[in-house]
């Protein structure tokens, strides 16, 4: 199942619309250009977690794609319509039935909640926004469990060309995922399930969605133990990640040490652990980089643990 | 006034579709991660100009991007279709006032016929394939007459990373176009029309929505002359323009020397004329690049003339 919510000045709470109907011109220029922006969020029991992130990298898409959205409070309110609708609660009458199924079911009810925004129609040009609210998809769960296969792909570009120009949105997160999209199916179609994006120049740069992070895990002679997370540094024009953010933080006060690239892919092969990190499939542990495994075993697996327990509490 | 019309295996000939109203699923993989491609042809008199070209470059997209859609002759009922209903010769009764009208008129009539194919909505992963018509935007005419100013903008990648990095989808056709659309914009704020991009190496590639020509211009004391038209080679990742092949194949017979690049930016600086070339705008002269005056007076404009005298005559 899955709801759409239009942001419709004529409806300040959002305009829901039938997803199984076209809702969208086909002259919009999210679908001839992909010129448009979007964000993804997980809901858990109809909250949003990171929610202000979200929006605010949100906004920071829209800013470096000068696209005049509406404000984050028009957003919140039409995704709170959209969650409703999702879980059941909405004003369509469907409410009671739908609450009490999700109150009966023993385990969390997610949602895959996605913002999008186009530049609009080409006769108008004024943009589209909505909101989709769907269910996870089953992979995210049984990649989180079983690790990940990973190659690195040459994402073609300089890790200092984001600096210089502006015009390849490079920090942004635009519909323009042609790219991204050809990449997994790349790895796919050579016995990879995901991709580790490096620089022209051999810098480590990010998943095609998703942030890398690798561990360094070491105990000394008197048993103290240091931890140290670490991520590529965001010069290098990648997204900057919401969920390894939030973990960063979550890690800080748990005593670890963070870090910031520059990272080379010998970094990650030599690193007590590796994962990709994202809003939705969360922390996915890397096995396995362009065939060689990956990771320190019994520490990787205490490190995946540690750092999921994290995540689980950030709201 | 925008006509669609779109592939369907219930109406070999094309479904016709309400351009004033939603006709694209929200979820549609076109719309949400610019997945897709796309081709833009010229229509004189209702007959569309090198078409043959445009859906061998839409078929050539399509198997790069791995996206299966349906074969030519599908796509030239629906353009048949398309067409008619665009000039008012369509089934629908507005025909014969239409065709009056354009019979009437002493100029030809043109028309833009856009050819889009999405990966489907998330849930069928169907193709979605339509065609758009329309009228021509008098700036393009305008541009024509007028002349370009033009700025050079890194494109961020290598010349040569085209060759082994498939999953960067270079010559494809795609409708992640967000760049392509930022450049413009950043050409725009900047004081300019448009924009050649160069490549992380400082080669001479293409515009956000053109081929790159220039050319030399040699009379021998003989009273020979000379006149040699040039392009960025293809290796470097550019697409094919149907409209430069074309006009290559028409300046040969012509008597003209053609050559392939590798270009520098010097070399356009340095030519007797430079022009961007496309499906619709057509012959552009570039006046301006980087604010430096291009191409040698009399000469350029002896050479547009002739150049776009043999572009008129390909069908």
């Amino acid at each position: 199942m899955t709801v759409l919510v239009f942001l419709d000045p004529a409806y300040p709470q959002g305009r829901v619309a039938d997803a199984t109907a076209p809702t969208l011109m086909a002259t919009d220029q999210g679908a001839t250009r992909g010129d448009g922006i979007f964000d993804s969020m997980l809901a858990v029991n109809g909250k949003v977690r990171k929610l202000e992130a979200h929006l605010s990298r949100l906004v920071s898409s829209a800013n470096i794609m000068e696209l005049d959205i509406p404000g984050p409070d028009v957003w919140k309110a039409a995704i709170t319509t959209a969650l409703a609708e999702f879980r059941g609660t909405g004003t369509d009458g469907a409410g009671s039935a739908g609450a009490a199924a999700a109150a009966e079911q023993p385990h969390q009810d997610e949602a895959v909640v996605k913002l999008l925004a186009t530049r609009g129609p080409e006769e108008t040009k004024l943009p589209t926004c909505w909101i989709q609210v769907s269910a996870p998809s089953a992979l995210g769960a049984q990649q989180r469990a079983s690790g990940l296969k990973v190659m690195f792909l040459n994402r073609g570009y300089s890790s200092t060309v984001a600096q210089d120009a502006p015009w390849l949105l490079m920090g942004a997160k635009t519909l323009s995922y042609a790219v991204n999209m050809a990449a997994l199916r790349h790895a796919h179609e050579h016995g990879n399930d995901d991709v580790i994006f490096t620089s022209s120049d051999g810098m480590v740069l990010e998943g095609p969605t998703s942030s890398v992070l690798m561990a360094h895990y070491e105990k000394g002679d008197d048993g103290t133990v240091t931890k140290r997370l670490i991520t590529p540094q965001l010069d290098t024009g990648i997204l900057p990640g919401t969920t390894q953010g939030a973990l960063f933080r979550a890690a800080k006060e748990a005593g670890w040490e963070l870090g910031y690239g520059p990272l080379v892919p010998e970094d990650l092969l030599d690193a007590d652990a590796v994962w990709l990190i994202s809003s939705i499939r969360l922390l996915a542990p890397v096995n396995e980089l362009d065939g060689q495994a990956v990771g320190t075993a019994g520490v990787r697996e205490q490190l995946t643990e540690e750092l999921s327990a994290l995540l689980a509490g950030i709201e």
